[in-house]
């Protein structure tokens, strides 16, 4: 918590804090008088601190005063329902924490505007919106007034803070994973949805293989293991010295349909073929067998990073709205070797 | 909204259905006086419609007066940040939208006191007390005199309600689908951990495999692909007609672990061995090829019967507290078949 803030309202922790005893005992003293749970040196103890810190016990009486919660809300579609967005909300809520807050999750669905305002009727301090995956939004209506930074996604409305992944960057790292090792037939099974992730990496796989004199191919199918087996199949056909032997996946789940291609084909990964994924999926990666090198999305560094600008703006109204674009990390493992020929 | 509680206080979702407006309307005119996204005819009939109605826009006002807030927490360790729980968060969520309120998450950390006191001074109206994995749990004191349910988790403590998968069952569902398919020579690898779910599960498969003379080999280790691996080449090494033909995992990730063995060992999936996971992990289960036969976890279903438990606590203070064993279900895939031999 901010200097500036902290002195807006006294909390139950401060009194716990002041007096030397739990949350629990506090709310105990203050709530329950006819409980037996707290004896009554402490709840006399405790009341006299609360009296000292001018703590009101009652929250809404708190709240009409100062209009402070300190709460975060993560809030969008199917965030907290998806499988691969745990790292996003761990990241808000890791930094949320820092600054002594509590973060909730909140998805929506059709009903956008209905959470927002009982969110907003429950004195949330601000809202990060989420999206699920990289993409345009358009910051609904009901935000208007209240601190709000856009996560995963991208907004025209300059009035907004936003942070995405580098896809370019991503699909970068992922031809630098197979350059290093010395691969030069290499190929990339793209997802083949008319989305920003798949455009941005595809942009960067192709120009740095072409940096270095590789010509790629790049075969787009939908983003699902059944698919990327049927594409790797095709792909590994060929002659020995003319299939790929290194294959990068727009995701680590359609990675998991070029091991069982290679399986199928009686080639041995990494020996006879270098996979890497995208998504860092650690279900997944650390199943596999050999274990998938992976290009992980930054969900934990950009939720993190919204968090802050949002905390800016808390602290200053109005404060400048920035973007950024993260870079993913390359988390390397045991499906990448040197070409056998 | 159950009757006994819509009259308890007047929304603004109450307000801008009887204005023939949206939510975002009536929060800009009560709210904005200033703005001009709102005409003044409009503004006018908001207000006179909240005013019939006895609507105060002040949210902290409202809450002094009624306490009533209609907002359902559901709170546990790594909840939202953990890949498989969706499910669970999903089933919650749908349910209270059903009664009309809003689902929010909150992880805890070593701070579960200190999160259930902020919410608690958000005014949330119960709190849903979720695990990550089914387990015995003490209810944080903090929650006493909150309505509170417990899902996938089960307590001592008589008060409280709480709900968890019938592990049992699912480990006869796992012997059933092989036994059922004429498998013979069967084999679990199980979790190696001293937990309800790796007991339960193997009990009920052993049972289930010897009520059709079937004496089944069961293995343990960690719960990982990679462990799961080392246990199904050295079960599946054996000879043809002495080595297992149908193999039940204790978790779809350590079925990727056996896939793996049986692409090593040249043995096909279905034809040369069924697999049956446990979870039903569809990031995995529809990934892998074959895909993957697997036992779905309740995770939907206990949420959405802690939600209704949660609610008649809130209609009826005291209700009793009931306890229930929900049995999952057998998501029939392309890996079991009839053995060869």
């Amino acid at each position: 918590m901010s200097p500036g803030r902290a002195t807006d309202r006294v909390t139950i922790k401060d009194v716990a804090r002041e007096a030397g005893v739990s949350v629990t005992t506090v709310s105990h003293a203050l709530n329950n008088p006819e409980g037996s749970r707290v004896s009554e040196e402490t709840r006399s103890h405790v009341k006299s601190v609360a009296a000292a810190l001018g703590y009101r016990a009652n929250p809404s009486a708190r709240a009409l005063r100062t209009r402070r919660t300190d709460t975060i809300a993560l809030v969008g579609r199917q965030l907290a329902t998806t499988e691969h967005l745990g790292r996003m909300v761990l990241g808000a809520q890791d930094a949320v924490r820092a600054h002594g807050g509590l973060l909730i999750v909140a998805d929506t669905a059709d009903d956008e505007d209905d959470v927002i305002g009982t969110l907003i009727d429950h004195q949330v301090d601000g809202i990060i919106l989420g999206a699920l995956y990289h993409q345009a939004v358009t910051v609904p209506s009901a935000l208007a007034g209240i601190p709000t930074v856009v996560v995963n996604a991208f907004t025209s409305d300059p009035r907004y803070s936003w942070v995405v992944p580098d896809e370019v960057a991503g699909g970068r790292a992922g031809a630098e994973v197979l350059l290093a090792s010395g691969h030069r037939r290499v190929a990339m099974i793209n997802n083949h949805d008319d989305i920003p992730a798949a455009h941005g990496r595809a942009e960067g796989f192709i120009a740095r293989c072409r940096e270095s004199g590789v010509e790629p191919v790049v075969v787009s199918c939908k983003p699902a293991g059944s698919a990327a087996y049927d594409e790797a199949v095709r792909l590994l056909q060929a002659a020995p010295d003319e299939r790929p032997t290194g294959v990068f996946c727009f995701a680590d789940a359609m990675a998991m349909g070029v091991y069982a291609a290679a399986a199928q084909l009686g080639l041995r990964i990494p020996q006879d073929l270098s996979v890497v994924g995208f998504d860092d999926m650690i279900l997944i990666n650390e199943s596999l067998s050999p274990r998938l090198t992976s290009i992980a999305l930054p969900h934990a560094e950009m939720a993190a990073w919204a968090v802050e600008r949002l905390y800016e703006l808390l602290d200053t109204p109005g404060a400048q709205a920035q973007n950024l674009r993260i870079v993913g990390r390359v988390v390397e493992r045991d499906s990448v070797a040197r070409p056998d020929h």
